[in-house]
């Protein structure tokens, strides 16, 4: 059966204008289109995505149509620029707005993205990428997800301010292929063998709500 | 094939001396045991363990001994206190010690933790445990974990100094029973699964080094 | 000279949704007016405050409003509640906002925030105020904010979900009380100090830029 | 009258091996002896300094006098390698030192290092200053110091393994040094006004300890 990925990215910019942080999620996409895994990319900035911690917060909410995709899709990876050493406000926004998931299960009683294997792409001109990488990687461990090893890339330049990655050529480098490829390559590895083997619903489920 | 789990406790305090992170370690061994996974827990500061980056530091070092049953186990779960917020700088150096791995491989070409599956247990009298497990988990997803959902368990206090988790009878948090059954199963359930079906050796090798 | 202080609460909820973090901050006022500071409170979510990182977004941007406000001040406190462990989305707004007065110089051609000191009011459930102030206490000082000692004030319940600040009488902690009076009284000291003796602008000046 | 100042310098190696960050600290040691500040560089792991979170282990614990030399100082400067994107575990081992001065008080009645100003200093390959930095800032303004604006300089290669700040020639970074003078000017400058006018002990002090 064919995987399929859904990649948010979490720019803080609204297309048409270039997004540094889509530019490493395409060199991503190439590697999983490779593995036979169909993709999709989302720019979180041109929707009406507002504030909140419930899965609809009404009034044109359009989360809830991208909550869909993130649940029916095996794989999660999620994009985000560095402001000030850490993820993007709307990489903190998508965040909290999957808290609202912890209110219903699958069809076994799992949170809604267990058997999702997640994955973080990271750019910026220096400095933050782990702290981005491991808060984002942890917080959907919490909701669900399986990370799989090596299930992050990114690009950063030296210290200071300085040219982003398109403009640095950030994919001449050499530590960022290399760990692009890793994490394409793990998180559909692992996601195969979820998707054959699901994690068995034992010690790890939630009482129902009511129509949850 | 029965699963072995190996406990690190990265406490401050030498033996005998009472820790309440192994406290809460020992409820996570009674699940491990009654999922039928042989543990071992090792306190790091009741060893000859050196600040380093390389695998055997020389003089005396006892890190070989425990790096050899990390690398034998098939779950690694790392224990530690909080100190200021973050984890104890016995944790740290832990994770600075395995760094050496990143030099050898395992038969097939991957990082020596491949196959291994992660979690960690965090105890302190407030704050901070999501900042230690996520570094904790991402530094070993970089080291080759896997890391499955719900894969850290804790115990914290109110805000501010107060008592430990002994004391304070931190077992009878509701949360913390629920978090530690739920990562105890979840590494199992991930460590069995990779035990049948190790992650295939594509996309994820390094250039073997010499005797590597 | 009186003092003034400019308050930002970065709840994610709108007016007149009863905000948490607002009533911590609340008791800062107590605080600082006691302490005869002009105090100013504003809830980011109530007005038209876009993602970005210049001053000026255009279109009906109102950040340029609050950060007239902020200049002007003497004291500068940001209030966030925690979600997944850090602090929310909206308060990593403010900071990117903030980013813009990099463009910009004091009359002596210092950062537009040096001699502005800085404190940071966090309340959540659970786990997360370090992250959560020291990250923004970081920000802040990059941006030319002074941070005094003990400049965080903070409530959290035990590990786990469970009741917000004003459901559990989160001022009855005594370490919410200490740190909240020490805080108040500190950003007080500091900016009374800086504003009779300004920082020098003596190796920390940047060219101006065209009308600066 | 003259300051003084104690650069930490918390590297894992031990001398004669050549230290990176103590590279980057002595660019800061000139510019604060050029500000007349006097220099003290002290290698912590050229000491015997055992685990713990008390003023003196006891057993030929070093700790106790280079904790005077701290408190005698105006200026702390902390200096740390990055190690898997966070500061050292000897740098955490500092810091956990450092919570037995919670113990006492100076003599009006504030934590000991109320009136000293800090700054901090990291090297690293990549990625990992700005969490090294706010961890270390915060936790020392939690100890009593004041942080100035820019108080922290660093130098950092791009993404991935590569060379260190001696090897790559990292003082070539218009970057580094820009901030390594503002850190020196800014310390300089608040301790200055702290030494003519301490922070004044009202609404900061806590109960004296016997003999405390």
């Amino acid at each position: 059966m064919r995987l399929s990925a859904v990649l948010l990215n979490c720019t803080l910019k609204t297309s048409p204008e270039v997004s540094n942080t889509q530019a490493l999620m395409d060199h991503v996409v190439n590697h999983l289109e490779d593995l036979d895994v169909a993709c999709e990319s989302i720019r979180i900035v041109d929707y009406n995505v507002p504030f909140g911690v419930s899965s609809d917060e009404g009034d044109g909410d359009e989360w809830p149509q991208i909550l869909e995709k993130i649940i029916a899709g095996d794989i999660l990876i999620i994009g985000t620029p560095i402001w000030f050493g850490v993820r993007s406000s709307v990489c903190q926004l998508v965040i909290e707005r999957l808290d609202g998931t912890y209110n219903s299960t699958n069809e076994v009683g799992q949170y809604p993205l267990y058997n999702t294997v997640a994955g973080v792409v990271v750019t910026g001109n220096e400095d933050g990428a782990h702290d981005a990488a491991s808060t984002t990687l942890f917080n959907l461990s919490h909701l669900g997800c399986t990370i799989p090893p090596n299930a992050d890339t990114y690009w950063l330049g030296d210290a200071g301010p300085g040219p982003s990655f398109i403009e640095a050529d950030g994919w001449s480098s050499a530590y960022t292929q290399k760990t692009a490829s890793w994490m394409s390559h793990n998180v559909v590895h692992l996601a195969r063998m979820l998707k054959e083997h699901p994690i068995p619903p034992e010690g790890n489920t939630v009482p129902m709500k009511h129509g949850g």
